[in-house]
C-alpha cells in the first residue's frame, strides 16, 4: 500500500548519508512516496540546524499532510527546544491522520506531546539506523512498520527470559502472581530512559496514572540506569504504573570495580522498590529487531507463562 | 589544631587500599586525631557494603561526635539509601559541632539532608583521592581544609575567565552589568550536576529561592550537561537562582560531529536562557585544587572586574 512518508530532522545532525540514502532507497523500494524535508541535511554544531531551524522541520513535518512523519535519526536536540513546539499543531495533525514516529532523543517530543494534548505518537525506527543499513532492514521491524501504515497493526509479542518468569512469581511484593496476569486499558508510554528522565520535574513528562511504562537505554552502565530509575521511583512516577516494561540495554561495559553489579541486579532491586509488574525483554530500543509502540494510547498487557503481549487492538 | 575526624564511606567501594592508607597517613601528619568507621572498607558488589551497611556507617558518623565526618571516596550509593537516612540525627550532629564533608555522590546526601532539614555540610575533598593522592596533596585544598576545621574560613576567591566578564557584561539579560557587582544573603547550593539533576522531581532536592547554584560534573559530555541544565531550566529550578556558578568540568570528550559545540557553547546557551547571573572557572570539582564551600548556607557572592569571590563571613 503506497503511502507518503515525510522524512525531517528534530535532532541531531545527519553525518552519515550512506545511511540517510539507502533509508530513502528502501521505503521507495517498499511503494512508497518520500518526502524529505528541505532541511533534513542540515547541520549547525551537531544538531541538524540550529533551533529554529529543527523547530520548523518538525512544524513542515505536522503540515505535510503524510501518512508518517519519520525521523532521519536521533541523537541530540529536542530537549533545548521543547518550549517552542508547536503542540497543538503536532496533535491536529495526528487527528488527520499523520503518524508521528522516531525513537531515543524523539522521546522527548513524544512524551511533552502525551504532556502537553494527549496525542499519541509511535516509538519504532529512525530512517537511517534502522531502514539504511547495509543490507536488509531487520524483517520484524519492517513488518511492525508495514503493520502500522496499513493499520492492521493489533499489538506486540515476546517471550520473557528464563529467570524473568521466576521473579514475577516469586517477588514477596506480587503475591500470588502465577505468571498468568492481564493488565487491560491501560496507557503506554516510555522510551529512552536517559531522556525520559530528563523530564522529570519539568511540564514534559506526561502524567500518568495506572500506565504501563517502557523503557530502553544504550551506552549507560547500569549503575546510571538505576540511579535513573531511582529518579523514577523517588519522584512518584513508578507507583503510579500497574507495570514497567524493559526493553534493550545495550552497548555498556562492566567493569571489575562492579564485582556483581549487573543489569540483572538493578532489575531486581527495581522489582524489591516497586508494586508493579516488571517485564524484561521487551525487543525495542538501540537494536535492529524493534516492535513499534503506540506511546499515549491504552493498550492491554497479557501474561502467560514465559510469552507476554502488548495489545492495542485495531486502529481503524 | 588537633582535629577528631572520622571516616566511613556511604558509596563506592574502595578498590585503591594505598590511597586510603596515604590519606589516613596525612590526616594524621597535619596532627589530626583519625577514627576509622568499621565499615569503611567494606565492599559488595559496587558499593562500600550492602544498603544497610551504608546506612549504619553513615549513622554511626553523626554519632561519632567527630570534628570532622569525611567521607573516603564518592562514586555511586547514596541516591538509593536517601529514603532511609536519618536525617534528624545527622542535622543533630552538625548542630552539635561535626561538619559533613565530601563531594561527588556525596551530592546527594548533602541535597537530601538541606531539603529534609536545612542543615549546612561541606562541598570539599575526599580522603584518597584528595589527601591519599602520591606526593603532596593540593596545598589551597588542605589550606580550605584548615579553615574550615579552625573556623578561620571566610570565604573563596577566583579569577573568572577572559571572556566569561565579557558574557556578563553583554549578556541581553544582564542590562547594565558591568562586571561589578554582588549578591547578598543568598543561600549556597549545588554540587555534582548528574547527581542532582537526578533528584529533580524527588522530595530530595531543595526547593532554594534566591540562591546561588554551584554545578561541577566529570566525564560528561558537553550535550549531556546542556541536557541536565536544561532539566533544571524547564524545572523551574534556574528561574529561582541569582546566580549560577559553574565550576569545573573535566575528563570528557569532544568528536567531530560536535562541530563547534562545546562547553563554551553551553555556557552561552545558558546565558541566554535565564536571568541568573551565570558565572565560570569556580576552582571545585573532580580536580586536585578545589575549595570548601558551604552547602545550605547563606553567602554573598561578589565580583569586581574578573575577580569573584563568595563571602560566609566567620563561622565561629
Amino acid at each position: 500500500m503506497k503511502k507518503h512518508i515525510y522524512i525531517y530532522s528534530p535532532s541531531s545532525a545527519v553525518r552519515d548519508k550512506a545511511s540517510f540514502k539507502r533509508g530513502l532507497a528502501r521505503l521507495k523500494a517498499l511503494g512508497h512516496e518520500v518526502e524529505v524535508d528541505e532541511a533534513a541535511l542540515a547541520s549547525h554544531q551537531r544538531f541538524a540546524g540550529d533551533d529554529e531551524t529543527r523547530l520548523a522541520a518538525i512544524h513542515r513535518a505536522a503540515a505535510s499532510g503524510a501518512d508518517v512523519a519519520l525521523i532521519s535519526r536521533g541523537g541530540y536536540g529536542l530537549t533545548r527546544i521543547l518550549p517552542e513546539i508547536n503542540y497543538k499543531a503536532v496533535a491536529k495533525a495526528i487527528s488527520k491522520g499523520t503518524q508521528f514516529v522516531g525513537l531515543s532523543d524523539f522521546t522527548a517530543f513524544q512524551s511533552a506531546l502525551l504532556a502537553k494534548t494527549g496525542a499519541v505518537t509511535w516509538a519504532g525506527p529512525a530512517l537511517g539506523e534502522d531502514f539504511g543499513v547495509e543490507g536488509t532492514p531487520d524483517d520484524i521491524m519492517e513488518a511492525c512498520f508495514d503493520d502500522l501504515i496499513t493499520g492492521q497493526g493489533e499489538g506486540a509479542g515476546w517471550q520473557l527470559p528464563k529467570n524473568a518468569i521466576n521473579s514475577v512469581a516469586n517477588s514477596p511484593n506480587k503475591t500470588g502472581a502465577t505468571g498468568h496476569f492481564s493488565i487491560k486499558n491501560a496507557v503506554l508510554w516510555g522510551g529512552n530512559l536517559s531522556v525520559l528522565a530528563s523530564l522529570v520535574g519539568t511540564p514534559y513528562l506526561p502524567a500518568v496514572k495506572g500506565g504501563i511504562l517502557f523503557l530502553e537505554d544504550v551506552n549507560e552502565h547500569p549503575y546510571r540506569v538505576e540511579r535513573m530509575l531511582a529518579q523514577l521511583l523517588h519522584a512518584g512516577v513508578l507507583a503510579q504504573q500497574k507495570a514497567v516494561v524493559l526493553g534493550q540495554f545495550t552497548n555498556y561495559k562492566l567493569v571489575p570495580h562492579d564485582k556483581g553489579f549487573k543489569l540483572a541486579a538493578v532489575v531486581a532491586w527495581l522489582q524489591s522498590r516497586v508494586k508493579a509488574r516488571v517485564l524484561t525483554g521487551l525487543p525495542y530500543g538501540h537494536v535492529a529487531t524493534k516492535v513499534l509502540l503506540p506511546v499515549g494510547a491504552p493498550i492491554a498487557l497479557a501474561v502467560e507463562g514465559r510469552d507476554a503481549f502488548l495489545l492495542w487492538g485495531h486502529q481503524h
